[in-house]
């Protein structure tokens, strides 16, 4: 595969990140035993379009009061649910964006716990939380972030009765970079020939729901828009309808996320309209990935990371054929404002 | 003012909308006095969009539980904090909404309280609900929404103990319209300027934050998309830093939406970029309009209708200018999909 080291992602996502499950089990067995009132999801742009997906999760299956927020507002806002009996869970790549250490810092120092997703050890956020779950690696942190928010989640879950099924889960979190490594094997050639038939195109829309809402704002925002220049629409399959629509033409590219959690119709909808109506419809479907191991059970929570992982093997291809490299910024973190 | 009948819009926001406080303070009184779980706002597009200036202010200002929810996603993800112990609000212009009517239903049916804002009576969505306000004109049915809105989730809050100012709150929504009126005219030649020159522009940011982000949301995607047919972004100030900036170049059409509530500085900092950035920065302000009789301590919460009133002034210009009628739509409610 183009510019991806397997080995790397198998250490990375697959050995590193899973050796990790027994400190994030500790650390939630401790929280739950102690008793919370609410869990906190904070980030800012992928790291929060990240945690939706969980939100999404712990909405439809637990009790649990769950709020996403992103970090700078969250900062403002006076959120009256917050409280020190919060479990408040940061993110950050780098452990440096600005908001979100800013808000772990205002959680913590309000008594509230505070668990932090990072890169690297020694960084401000990594130094704020209670407790810190390191990827070791900046490549391949989101896939890695997205399997230490399994364990993390779902065992709270677990342990307020709500998920049974928690071990058989977490066995499967451990073979999943394998079966994710096979999926975008599989994925290449539509990777690099999507990248190919649209080098030129200067507008996607990306439409997704339900546990695939964060992966489809991301992509367009923190990739198409931030990485590519190339401007980009999400929005939710439930809302297409109702505007965005409109803007369908025959050549309109129209990029659908299609998982397999219950919100799968909606986005069956969109795609009964778009391939009528455009030429230009591409439709990733993590139910394509034969995801070996999976079992049928959870192959819809790990649709985020599955979405996720051959979603960005477009990127590395979109990179080589607009000739524009991924780290390239105009602005980010290149100027004061 | 283009296309605007002062009169009607006095009497159907200003005198009609109004003469609802009673039967609205009636309504939530009972339902506090039964006691309930939470709140579950529901709508689809605009409707929805509309709700999330309340369940922002709500999550600020109480500590009542809230949910908003796209209609057709509620219906299918089993939100594990819906029972029959919930209010479900849902609004739908024309009483017809598929996905909201189907909610509405659902809830009903599981034995929730459900309240209803429509335009007309005798329409699915009225008649389902257990309590339904009418605007009694489909006109300026968004304009009275906000303001039976306010009606409804203030007195939530106030029946909480949560917002003593209640009663002198609900006198300046009382003479909020003529307020609005009188901003929508002082604006008018901006709307106007705007329009005419951007009446070729195929693309615009719209930039909002806090109680704004609704109506941010919608005014790109139920007007300038849908009635329009431009492709539009609408981002969240907080998040504008984290991707979508890197599109802003000299001649990007950035409107920014400026409310007074505490999310002002993530829209400041906005401002600071893209006055840099763009010379096609537009700023609408509500701190720019007098609002005569309404007191400083409440203008924040008035900044949903006063932003939503003058940013639909456009509307009719950039119809006029583009020759595009509101109206027309190639899809929508057009055919079955």
């Amino acid at each position: 595969m183009l510019k991806f080291d397997s080995d790397l992602f198998l250490q990375a996502v697959g050995k590193e990140a899973i050796a990790e499950r027994e400190k994030i089990e500790g650390i939630v067995d401790h929280i739950s035993a102690k008793g919370f009132s609410n869990l906190f999801l904070i980030g800012a742009g992928g790291t929060i379009a990240m945690m939706y997906p969980y939100e999404y999760i712990l909405k439809s299956n637990s009790t649990l009061e769950v709020h996403a927020e992103i970090a700078a507002e969250f900062m403002v806002m006076n959120h009256k649910h917050f409280s020190k009996d919060s479990v408040c869970i940061f993110a950050s790549v780098s452990g440096t964006t600005k908001e979100t250490v800013a808000a772990a810092q205002f959680c913590k120092e309000r008594g509230a716990k505070t668990i932090g997703l990072v890169a690297n050890p020694n960084t401000p956020l990594a130094e704020i939380v209670d407790h810190c779950i390191t990827t070791g690696h900046e490549k391949h942190s989101f896939d890695t972030f997205f399997i230490h928010l399994y364990m993390l989640v779902f065992r709270f879950m677990h342990n307020n009765n709500e998920f049974p099924l928690y071990d058989k889960f977490a066995k499967e979190v451990a073979i999943l970079p394998q079966a994710l490594l096979s999926a975008m094997e599989s994925f290449e050639q539509r990777a690099e020939a999507f990248a190919i038939k649209h080098k030129n195109t200067d507008y996607h829309m990306l439409v997704g729901a339900g546990s695939l809402w964060g992966n489809t704002y991301s992509y367009a925002m923190c990739i198409l828009e931030e990485m590519q220049w190339i401007r980009s629409k999400s929005i939710h399959a439930a809302e297409f309808f109702h505007g965005t629509l409109e803007l369908v033409e025959e050549n309109t590219s129209v990029i659908l996320l299609k998982g397999e959690d219950e919100t799968r119709p909606l986005v069956d909808r969109v795609e009964r309209f778009a391939e009528k109506m455009t030429k230009e419809l591409f439709i990733i479907d993590t139910k394509e990935f034969a995801l070996e191991g999976i079992s049928e059970e959870m192959r819809a929570y790990f649709g985020i990371s599955v979405n996720w992982a051959v979603l960005n093997r477009i990127s590395v291809y979109l990179e080589r054929e607009r000739n524009h490299p991924l780290e390239t910024r105009r602005y980010y973190r290149k100027m004061e404002y």
